[in-house]
């Protein structure tokens, strides 16, 4: 087993997004030794071109050899990786621990694979860490502006989709949810965001009488009660707002503290030129983690 | 104003999907005198024909006249009708009612709205009832029983579901969940229970390493804690089981006393020959509403 080494690089497992490719970029210029553990099928050409290793997501001998070869300061978790099937998942996680405690963590979601991985990392010596204590900056400023700011509507919307996703802190079901007025128009599942967003787009324009183009709403994003943001933060970027934009949406909340906002200027300057907010709010649930 | 005439007929006001015509063949199989009050587009060809009259969904003054002059005993809302937009939904329930408080029921979604409709034809005198009242035997039977029964794991992912259902009571979304082992794939939104499911096949193909037949999981359908159910009952039917089945899923599974089974006999033989099970199940918030 190996034990953090002070002077190591800091380990990048990247799965899908622009979160690794962020995250790479602001070590670089920070002149932080880093290297990228890419996973193969996930990751954006980006990461991959930068990649020092590319790996099966289910390769975990591989993935915990080459961590240990690179004896790194801090490992961190970053990007998407859609799950594979259960029973692939089964045999890759049933190489290193008992089975029954594997399928006991799998069956309970993504949360807990994730969370089983980070227990995995820690008990083969490493430290890891969360995306957000390597690069602060990627978390959304509380005080970011967009032109337009959410109406009193849009904040009852925002109170809806809080007191859900607070609701749901419980179930391993997304961190996201679209409101409009008061009503739940869609709940994130593991499809994600974006597609969330599309599924809100079509079913807007299967609605009779409604030519949709700008019937309100608001995406709500924020890390659940007692996520560890070590995995699976929630994050935004321009590309989230385009898709907000084309779904209808008056703006979007995202949890302060908890949310990172990638490409911040792309972000705020797509919100503007689309007419959309973006507002970061308090989580009640944060404050109480703090405490 | 009206008052129910006991000697009138029962007023199906249809909306879209296989209820309407269960029941209209329910009601002529015993001979009831029924009149149906179709809504234009959204209805089955099959109750378009034997329709007494059709209607546009925002033509209230026009559904009040029609009900009016039939005098009925009772009035029924039946099949699912597509929300319309927000601003043409306002404008059809304004010419009725003060129009902050219509603005403030539609706003807090379908659930008030279609309660607003019951209170609208309440306040016109007419007697509401559910389609379950009506057919009883429309209401699927505790002990109804398919080749195939849930395994501990699917009983794992059923009161998974239910607590989820239970915990989104609150909000106004929809009546059904997918879980897989103790994972929640799926929490229905306006876009119904079909397309969740088709939504679920898309996913689970689009994961890797899963080429998915029969990952498991199950449908969860259930009538909410406080749902009145003279409105949006849930129901499933034979192609609600030919869904679930292309998704994937294990099995389904129904709130006892509140949830329809269109076309028993169909739907089990279609549960048999696609090898999924089909049970009901005690909703722990049935029991404290009987109380």
């Amino acid at each position: 087993m190996t034990a953090p080494d002070p002077s190591g690089p800091i380990a990048i497992l990247a799965g899908s997004g622009q979160l690794p490719v962020r995250l790479a970029e602001h070590l670089e210029r920070e002149g932080r030794d880093h290297r990228i553990l890419a996973i193969r099928g996930f990751v954006e050409p980006d990461i991959r071109r930068r990649a020092h290793a590319v790996v099966d997501l289910l390769d975990i001998k591989t993935i915990m050899g080459t961590l240990e070869s690179w004896n790194p300061v801090a490992v961190t978790l970053v990007g998407a990786v859609r799950r594979p099937g259960f029973s692939a998942l089964l045999g890759a996680y049933s190489l290193l621990r008992n089975r029954q405690e594997v399928k006991e963590v799998i069956a309970r979601g993504d949360d807990q694979v994730l969370r089983g991985a980070v227990r995995l990392l820690e008990d083969h010596g490493h430290r890891v860490v969360g995306a957000h204590e390597l690069a602060p900056g990627l978390l959304a400023a509380p005080d970011i502006g967009t032109r337009l700011a959410p109406c009193e509507d849009d904040r009852l919307a925002i109170g809806v989709g809080l007191d859900l996703l607070g609701a749901l802190s419980a179930f391993d079901i997304g961190q996201a949810a679209v409101v409009a007025h008061r009503r739940v128009i869609a709940v994130e599942g593991p499809e994600g965001t974006d597609r969330m967003l599309r599924r809100v787009a079509r079913l807007r324009r299967s609605w009779r009488f409604a030519p949709v183009r700008r019937e309100g709403g608001v995406l709500v994003k924020a890390a659940k009660r007692g996520q560890d943001l070590r995995v699976d933060m929630p994050a935004i970027g321009p590309r989230t707002v385009e898709e907000a934009a084309r779904a209808g949406l008056a703006g979007i909340a995202i949890g302060a503290g908890s949310t990172l906002l990638l490409d911040e200027a792309a972000s705020l300057a797509a919100a503007d030129r689309l007419g959309l907010f973006l507002t970061v709010v308090d989580l009640p649930w944060m404050e109480a983690a703090r405490g």
